[in-house]
């Protein structure tokens, strides 16, 4: 396995100011899969399902290169299931609903083949079965990389700090990183958070792009100007899996090539914008996505000489 | 005149989360001047203010080449103020007080110098008031470009419509431009307004860095990250103020010219909030610019192969 994720496989029912979707096949681990997967061709994915989840889209994954060795299947049980509903500015959401099920019984056993995975993608969840997959890695990853959300700051601190401690880069959003920090200067808050042991911090800014901060740098990645948002939801699962999964491909951690990353993160979270759970994602191909990177680069390229007094 | 620019010079009492300044020098064609003279040397100010502004500011703005002709000064009468206080997030703030004073009686009679001036930045005020500056140029301007915001919106929009679409480039926020079009995304409300007349758009996101909307292109500038925002007042006007200078000196009106326009305007605007008031801008160097100019073009430099599947 070239990279292993850990994350939610689940349902997601969507409303926003433009359309609605009921029940679409949704969860982190399964955006972060289906991006990575243009960039690495043998993952594994630990998570947990009822035996309501569409085989189809199990299949849709294995065709991918997804292993899903990691993943159990709970007879007679209900998957995880979220609704939400998007505000007008489609930046900040209301969950309407949340129903665990049986994420109440996720206890990652990782297969042998997933322990030494050089790549490890954390997903967006309860920072106590993070720190399992961390701990049932047999040899040392080369890169591991963090999702999480304010949710899990305000009831599991001490468990999120403790995952903080020991991974190479997290990715949070702009509050997310106010609040973790308690600084407003979201430089002062990455220096703190910084502090805390993580080599880089990528701060999601959804339509106002990104920033990497590491090594005393800072890098801004742009958010390319959509005619249409649809649905916003798993654009920063999406994100992080053309992040890792690029990482993954090019084997190279150094400042230059985390902001190709980052590019490659944010063409991949793009497209998941453009309909409702993963539909767009279903259809993506690489050339679409090589050539949204080329967009990117004409969409931030200047060239200024300083001009005389 | 290489430039002249119309609008307030006024008192401001802020409050931030941070710390609050009383009665300090405002208005954009302050902040807009202070920003211009970088990169102009003759340039001509229209406004009114009362007998109480004082002479020191007056001092200050023609040793950096303001010709000081168009500013009315009505004695026994009290400037502008406004003062405002600032939300947790630096980005919102409520307007405490306002009183126009000497702004009723602004009715601009531009001195003859300024009337085939080729540049006209026509800083945020009543568009009654920009309409009179544009129908007294004797000679069709190089280059008009409008500031407004949301309150000439709600309360003038026949007038302000009639401006817009008389000038080259209007510059407004990312919440005006919604409510300006009545689209949500920016890449739609960027087409109804240049369908109003302007030949660019340039959407001002704050901490977000900018936009470029023209000639079917789009261009991204990063804002740079601050360690302290101090007071974000006058950084729109600042901005306006490095952006029309630095055309005004390179008298070049492209598509890519613009984009290094709005580089230096960037720049210019992230000085501004660095104190309260005109107070930075009033110790700012050439050099200083220059350096973070350098900065910009660090903070959003890449370069990406497209890996091979």
């Amino acid at each position: 396995m070239q990279l292993i994720t850990v994350g939610t496989v689940a349902f997601d029912s969507i409303e926003t100011p433009f359309g609605k979707a009921d029940r679409v096949v949704g969860g982190a681990a399964t955006f972060i899969s289906l991006a990575a997967s243009h960039y690495v061709k043998k993952m594994g994915l630990v998570s947990v399902v009822g035996d309501d989840f569409p085989k189809s889209m199990l299949d849709e994954l294995r065709v991918r290169g997804v292993d899903l060795l990691g993943l159990e299947v709970l007879k007679g049980k209900e998957s995880f299931y979220w609704s939400g509903k998007y505000h007008y500015d489609m930046n900040t959401r209301d969950t309407l609903e949340t129903r665990l099920n049986v994420l109440l019984e996720l206890d990652p056993k990782l297969p042998e083949a997933y322990r030494s995975a050089p790549y490890v993608m954390l997903g967006n969840l309860d920072p106590k079965v993070q720190l399992k997959v961390i701990e049932q890695m047999e040899v040392q990853p080369a890169l591991v990389v963090l999702d999480t959300m304010n949710f899990w700051m305000d009831s599991a601190m001490p468990a999120l700090r403790e995952v903080i401690s020991r991974v190479d880069i997290l990715t949070i959003n702009d509050a997310e990183a106010r609040q973790l920090s308690g600084e407003h200067s979201l430089v002062k808050a990455a220096n703190k958070i910084l502090a805390m042991g993580p080599k880089y911090l990528v701060v999601k800014k959804g339509e106002h792009g990104a920033l990497l901060f590491g090594e005393d740098r800072v890098f801004f990645a742009p958010a390319l100007p959509l005619e249409d948002i649809i649905d916003p939801t798993g654009a920063g699962d999406t994100f992080a899996g053309g992040f890792i999964g690029y990482l993954a491909h090019t084997q190279d951690h150094s400042f230059d090539n985390l902001k190709r990353a980052i590019i490659t993160g944010s063409a991949l979270a793009s497209f998941a914008c453009e309909k409702f759970g993963t539909e767009r994602l279903l259809t993506l191909t690489r050339d679409e996505i090589d050539e949204r990177i080329r967009q990117f680069v004409d969409l931030v390229d200047f060239d200024i000489e300083l001009v005389e007094e």
